[in-house]
C-alpha cells in the first residue's frame, strides 16, 4: 500500500543579477521543489499523465525568476508554492526551499564598488514555505553559521554515573554552528528587515549570555527572539557542541592556563529545543 | 514554552577488532545516542543535575561495546537504548543510530587474509532504534547505495505545461544513490541475515524492473520487499534521479547513439515514499 | 614578468555506454586538459588570438570519445593529448589527467546482470599524460584505496625527546587511503591488465608484510612493484597514516585488550617516497 | 633505490585564547610539519632510530604555541621550522605550513564585544615556511577567497576550430575562488599588516580590471602585487573559472537581458600563472 510520498527537484541553481543604474545586486539561491499528492498511477502502473517533469519545475524556477523582484526567499518561494498548486490540480502540497548564499560589496579605496563582490561566508538564510488548498506556512531560518564564546560560559553539578569521568568546569570554550527555524504567524512580512533583526537578536543573546550549558543559552536565545518579535510564533534551534579541548601540557613542564585547546570534529554534543509561544 | 526537546552525542566512532584464533574480523560503527525527556531545569535555569553528560554517554558507548559481541548494528543498539532507559530515570525515550562502514577481506594469492581488509564502498548499513517504557522500535536501512541500470528505463507520457521542454525517452541511464529505511515488525531477529537478502531484494528488482519512472521502479522495490519479507512492516525509499544526459555531438558532425553522457551533480530529481503492509 | 603558466578544463564527466549485443559496460571517467605555451599575449594584453576556449577543450573530449573504444583511461589519454597538440601549434605540452570510478556488475539470481551496475567504492584508477614535441610520458596510479591490516604492525625504537609521550607498542592497527603513482617506460602496454597485477602487488605486499612502521610497509609496497613489474620505473607512494588509537577502559574497571579503538581523522601522520629502478 | 621521501603530522589543530585584561582574541590555525633528510634505515630496515613520530611534531607543535604570541602565522612557522631543524641533527629540510581560520567580533548594541566571535567565511590565510641548513623560504598565500565580478567582463577573438561552439561575450560574470601563493624576499616583515595590504591589491584589481579574459585579470593582479609590494619577488595566481550560465528563456517566450543564470561546479576553466619580479 502507498504511503506518503513525494517527488520534486532539488539543487536548483539560481543566480540573478539586479542590474541598477548606479549598481548591480546579486541573488545566489538554491531552490527546491517538491509535490505531494495523489501520484498512485504513477506508482503503481507506471502512468506519467499526471506528472508533469521535475526538470519542468525546474525550468518553471528561472522563467518565475526573471519577472519576479527577488526582493526577498520568502517572497519568491511564496510565489513559486502558489504557481504550482494553482496550475496543477492533483497537488495538494508544495514545498519550496530556497537558501540564499551572501555575498557583499567590494570597496575600492574606501568605497563602494557597483559591480564586484566578495562571498560572504558559509552562513545560509533558509525558508521553507509549505503550501495546501488551506494556505501557506512559512518556516524561516538560517544555517551553519558558526559563532563561539570564550568567556561566561560552564559546565556543573551535572548528573554523574559509573560511566562519567568528564570534570567540571567553569570556563570553557563555547562553539556551535548554529541552525535555527523559526515559524512566522502572518505571512505579510518585510521579510529581509526582519531576518536581519532576528538574527541580531540570537547573536547578541549568545555572546551576552552567563552559559550555565549549550541548553541553558538555546533557551535564553529562543525566549529572546520569541520576546521581541512578535511575528514569530515558534522556533527551534539546534546547537552542535563543537568542543575545544583544553590541551595537556604538563608533561612539558608547562601549564596550560585555559588558553590552548584542540578544535575537534568528532564527537560531538547535539542539543536541540523548539520554544512556542504560551497561549 | 519550552517544546520538544533532545540532546545526546553524535560521530561516535567506535571499531572494534574481534579476535578470532584463526583470523580477525573489523566493526567499523559511528554510534549516536540521543535523550528526550523532562529537562525543563536544565533550560530554563541553568540545572544540570538531571542532565547526564554527553561525554558520559561517548564512555558507555566504548564500555559496553567491550563486552557486548556486536553481532549486528542493531543487537548493540537494542542493547544501549535500554542501558540508558534503565539507568536514567528522567527519561522518556532514547534514540541510539548505528551506521556500519563495511570493510571487505584482502586476498592474498587467491586466499583469504586473516587480519587485511580494504574498505567497501560508500555504502552504509543503518539502524535507528527509538525505545521508551513501552518497548522499541526498529528502523534499519541502507545509504549511500549508489546503483545505475543502462537498459530497460523511459519516461515518456508526461504531463506538459508551457514551461515543458523535456523531451520523452524510452531509453534513458537510471542511476541514483539509494537510501532505504525499514521497519521490523519483531524485534528479535537475525539482524545481519536479514538485512543481506533486504538488499538483495532490492538490487535485484531494480536491476530487473522494466521502469516508466522513477516512481514506478520504488514502488516495484518497495512491493518486493515487503512481499518477500514478512518480517517488515514498512518501507520508505529515497532516490535522487542522478541525471546523464546525452551529449549533442551534431555540432561535430557526429551522431550521438545514446552513448556518450555527462554526469551532473545539480539539479537532482528526487523521489521518495513509503510503502507500508496492508493490514 | 610572466613565469610558468597553464591554463584547461577540469571536471569533465564522461560517461560512455559500450554496447555490447549481450551485455553493456560503463565507462565513468573525468577528465581534465591543461596547456603550456606561448600565452604572452593574452596574459599581458588581453588578445585571444591564440587562446583555444576550455569550453572546446570539453566538447574536445566528448566528440573524440564518441570514436574510441575507451579501452583503457592511458590509452584515451594518449589519444587526446596527441589531438591537441597537433592541432594547436602555439602549445608546447599538453597535460591530461583522468581519473576513473569504478561500477561492478550486479548479479540477480547468482548470476551477472547484463545492464545493471552498483558503484565499486571510493577507490579511483587514474593516469596523467604529459606531451611536448619530444613525445609522451605517463604517470599511472590509484588513490583513496582505503586499506587495514590488524596485525603484523608495530612502532618501536622511535628517537625520543622531551616533548615525546608516545608509547611504544608491537601491535597495532595500521589504517591507511594509499595512493600511488608510478611511471610506466614504454608507453605502448595493455594497461588496464597491468594496472590490476600492480594494484595487487600493493595489496599483498601490504596485508603480509611485518611493518616495523610506516615507511618500512611503504617501502616493501614500492620495491616489489619494482621488482615485479619491469614496466614501472618509478613509484610514488603516499600513505596517510589514519591512527585508530586504543580507549582508555581502566576508569570504568574493564580492560582493553587492544580490541576498542577510536578511529580519528585529525591529526594525520603522512608518509610518503619516491623509489626509482636503479641503473 | 630510495629517492624523494617525506613524512610528518597534517591536520594539528591549534586554537589559542589571547587573554587581555579587556578582551579575548582567538587564533584559529591549522599546522602541518613534514621533515625530509636521510631517513634511509627507517625505509630499508625498519629501524626507527632516527625517526622522531609524527606524535611528537604534534605536541611540539601545542608546546611551543603555548610559549610563543602567535602575532602572525608566519612567525610561528619559522619559530617552529628552527625549533625542529636545530633539534634534529639528521632532518635536512623541515616544512611548516600554517592555514588560519578567521573569526570576527560579534557586535552587541553596535559595539565590539569583548570574547563572543562569527566565523568569518571560507578564506584562509596561509604560509609554507621552508627552512634548511641554509635558511627558510616563506611563501604566504590565501586560499577560497570567494569573488565575482558582474561587469566589465567579457571574452571574445579567442581561436576556434571544429569543436567550438561557444559564443563571443562581451559581458559576463566573472566568478571565482582565488589561491594566491606569493614569495617574500626578507623574512623580517610586519606579515599580518603586509598580508592584508597584498589582499587588498589582489581584490581592488579585481574589480576594476577592464577584463579580456582570466588570464588577462590574473596577469593585472599579480603585476598590481609586485608593484605596490617590493617585499614580494614572486606571486603565482590560480584562478578557477566558475562558469555563471545565461539561462535560455526563449521556449517560454521570454528574454533572458543578461539577468538570470545558472552556477555551475562541473566543468570549471582553470587559470594559473606565476609572475615574477624582473631582475
Amino acid at each position: 500500500m502507498l504511503g506518503q510520498n513525494n517527488y520534486g527537484k532539488s539543487g536548483i541553481r539560481l543566480v540573478k543579477l539586479v542590474r541598477h543604474p548606479d549598481r548591480h545586486e546579486i541573488r545566489d539561491w538554491t531552490v527546491a521543489v517538491r509535490f505531494e499528492g495523489d501520484f498512485e498511477a504513477a506508482h503503481a502502473a507506471g502512468d506519467n499523465a499526471e506528472v508533469l517533469p521535475t526538470d519542468t519545475m525546474k525550468n518553471t524556477v528561472y522563467a518565475l525568476a526573471a519577472d519576479h523582484p527577488l526582493d526577498s526567499i520568502e517572497s519568491f518561494a511564496l510565489h513559486l508554492s502558489q504557481h504550482f498548486l494553482t496550475e496543477n490540480a492533483n497537488v495538494a502540497r508544495v514545498r519550496i526551499d530556497v537558501s540564499e548564499r551572501p555575498w557583499e560589496r567590494l570597496e575600492v579605496a574606501g568605497r563602494p564598488q557597483r559591480h564586484a563582490f566578495s562571498g560572504a561566508g558559509e552562513e545560509r538564510a533558509t525558508t521553507r514555505v509549505e503550501r495546501d488548498r488551506s494556505g501557506a506556512r512559512i518556516h524561516s531560518g538560517l544555517a551553519d553559521l558558526t559563532i563561539l564564546k570564550s568567556a561566561d560560559s560552564g559546565f556543573a553539578g551535572f548528573r554523574r554515573d559509573r560511566y562519567t569521568t568528564l570534570r567540571e568546569t567553569g570556563d570553557r570554550i563555547f562553539a556551535t554552528a548554529l541552525k535555527a527555524v523559526w515559524q512566522y504567524i502572518p505571512s505579510d512580512l518585510t521579510f529581509a528587515l526582519l531576518r536581519r533583526s532576528i538574527r541580531q537578536t540570537l547573536l547578541e543573546t549568545f555572546a551576552e549570555h552567563e552559559s550555565a550549558s549549550v541548553q541553558h543559552t538555546l533557551h535564553a536565545m529562543g525566549e529572546a527572539v520569541l520576546e521581541q518579535h512578535p511575528e514569530v510564533g515558534q522556533i527551534r534551534l539546534s546547537l552542535p557542541n563543537k568542543h575545544h579541548l583544553p590541551v595537556d601540557l604538563s608533561p612539558f613542564g608547562l601549564e596550560n592556563k585555559n588558553e590552548i585547546f584542540v578544535a575537534t570534529e568528532e564527537p560531538y554534543g547535539l542539543i536541540e529545543a523548539t520554544l512556542t509561544r504560551s497561549p
